[in-house]
């Protein structure tokens, strides 16, 4: 099967915006339609993935909306939700829109307004993704990630300061990243010392609502070789759930769903860990980038809490991790993250990353929904 | 291209249920594995086609809830909403998630939740998908389709009945489906004399508010030919958008996405329109029955609404439409009708449709989103 291609790529301002969910579409929609010098009378596919538009603005049909303001129409629609990881189902989505030959140029276009609600407002949209039962009984996703990482910290007798470096880490990068929402250092005491959020969990383990788009254009292989003069491969892609009710798993600081996905990405590229110079990772809370380190086959299990702290996944490690500086200080609109990690991975891969710039080929992007209910892994490899 | 197959459907009793979209969408999930004599855990990807559970019933994440209520973790999920349309774009993401290799065996399950809210809160949500503009104004789905029944009628000098014939022959296939919410013929009087809606139409020119689901199970034709006695492949599949705002369109009689979908559909089945035995159409309105008769090609422009006054098609007419019943008399709950419409379809073909059984081995099936701001179309073909 010929090989899917991403010529185009772009993000916006993460942040509060005043801009509606139609604008913030259209924005990225614009820029990467711009980036891969492409028209929008060239698309066959538009996806958009949004979580909730309907909840946070009562407006629905926003991917018939896009096609609209792009000048994209009769180019086929449609939005998906895999709610946190709306972006990284997208990606599945345009991947296998081009790979079935269904399309020929898919723009998949990520994006979420949330800002206007408040925290509890937009956290309460965010929860009615869990269990009803869970709910009920407070059980929200920042709640979750207090006890899995209570949890985590005990059994792998782990320092609670290994979580905060993971947040200095990311702090550090975002400085360097003009798109993100917090473009501010921290340091350890300054995590440590914030308000207790969901304990041990604290105000600086978890990323903020935020408002922003991005997005990516695909074509096959033979296409992209044909209209760009640089682009990037998708090696290998996979998606994968876990239960639905957390309290189902067997070890709850094991995440299936990274790992079957992961499995599945790394088989499709003929690759493994060992192959991957650098990753995005899901870093709603500290937490989950620890987990996601290790079911992703970076770490053996127990181990992942020592990357942050010995460096290796800091930018002139080993593994950088989250140089945009992840959901932590990037920011998080739900139906974006996912698009804007493989923004990331792109501007690395054709090395375009500016003052984040790392070396390597291959990059790997995670993308967590729920706490962890489904999860996307993607495999980049570039430039060709 | 290896052929898409579908080897199993199900769908449970439209109409005003006591259950919430969790247990429509299991219960429908259930019935489809069982058709298809699969295990949940023969799954590789799992979609959900639903336009609103989260503005419905304040719950998101059903995709996941339904991988673990049918035990199908860690199968896949993804939800797929086009509005109206997500049905049948969820059978275009099934078939794009078998046709590019990412899965082997895919299950999709359309449902919608709608009838615990009044018809004017159930008719705010779905209005939620037009232009902020014209939703301002008061233009909502059944407003817009009062302007164009009246502007057709004039232009092409159609009696007013000819849409009236359209309910009556629908309510008379609806009373042969055990499936569907109105179990009732009607007459062209009482059509005709039935409270106005959206003048010239009329109450009984309108779909009802539902609740219900249905699902197909999806595989290559090589893993059909194993695992199934009988099965019906995807012939073609296409899908298309028209502009957003609808005043913008130069003929609001002509449906640009139905018949751009249709245009990729018979090509890539290398049909016309000749070849289609029977079809299920997305009537939400009377009139929009007529639209797509045209715009599929089965009919010269204005000539559409002569279709079911002359008994063409009816059921022991040349091209049967809707044996189903249609949304007219079967109901239309939203994510649910594009997945019911095949699932009439692919009964047809295997020759258990009972009181309803017509002749054919080629079925298509139209549904359209919103006000025909995105529509797919599918044509089945069958038995093997």
């Amino acid at each position: 099967m010929e090989r899917v291609a991403i010529i185009g790529a772009s993000m916006t301002q993460f942040g509060e915006r005043d801009a509606w969910i139609r604008d913030l579409l259209a924005a990225a929609g614009t820029e990467a339609l711009a980036d891969a010098d492409i028209d929008a009378s060239d698309l066959d596919h538009l996806y958009v993935s949004n979580m909730a538009s309907g909840e946070f603005e009562g407006q629905t049909g926003v991917m018939n909306a896009l096609a609209h303001d792009l000048g994209a129409v009769p180019a086929y629609t449609q939005r998906v939700d895999q709610t946190s990881a709306s972006g990284g189902a997208g990606i599945y989505a345009a991947w296998q829109s081009i790979a079935s030959g269904a399309s020929e140029m898919t723009m998949l276009v990520g994006g979420e307004k949330m800002t206007h609600r408040s925290t509890a407002e937009a956290t309460d949209v965010i929860a009615s993704l869990t269990h009803p039962v869970e709910y009920k009984h407070g059980l929200t996703l920042p709640s979750f990630a207090g006890l899995v990482a209570r949890r985590y910290l005990e059994t792998h007798d782990a320092p609670r300061e290994s979580l905060a470096d993971i947040a200095v880490k990311n702090h550090r990068n975002g400085l360097d990243n003009p798109h993100a929402q917090f473009r501010k250092a921290v340091d350890r005491e300054t995590v440590l010392s914030s308000p207790i959020v969901a304990d041990p969990l604290r105000l600086y383990d978890f990323c903020p609502i935020t408002d922003g788009s991005a997005a990516l254009v695909f074509a096959p292989e033979s296409v992209a070789e044909e209209v760009a003069d640089e682009y990037v491969t998708v090696a290998g892609i996979g998606g994968a759930t876990d239960t639905h009710v957390v309290h189902e798993r067997e070890d709850p600081t094991t995440m299936r769903g990274v790992a079957e996905s992961s499995r599945q990405a790394y088989e499709m590229a003929d690759m493994d860990p060992t192959d991957v110079d650098f990753a995005e990772l899901h870093d709603m809370f500290t937490i989950l980038e620890v987990l996601q380190l290790e079911d992703l086959g970076f770490f053996e299990k127990g181990e992942g809490w020592r990357a942050a702290s010995d460096g290796i996944t800091h930018r002139d490690g080993e593994l950088p991790v989250n140089t945009s500086g992840g959901l932590k200080s990037k920011g998080h609109p739900l139906g974006a993250s996912g698009v804007a990690q493989v923004f990331e991975l792109y501007r690395q891969l054709l090395g375009e990353a500016g003052d984040r710039q790392v070396a390597g080929d291959v990059g790997l992007a995670c993308n967590v929904g729920g706490f962890g209910n489904c999860v996307t892994t993607t495999i980049l490899e570039g430039p060709r």
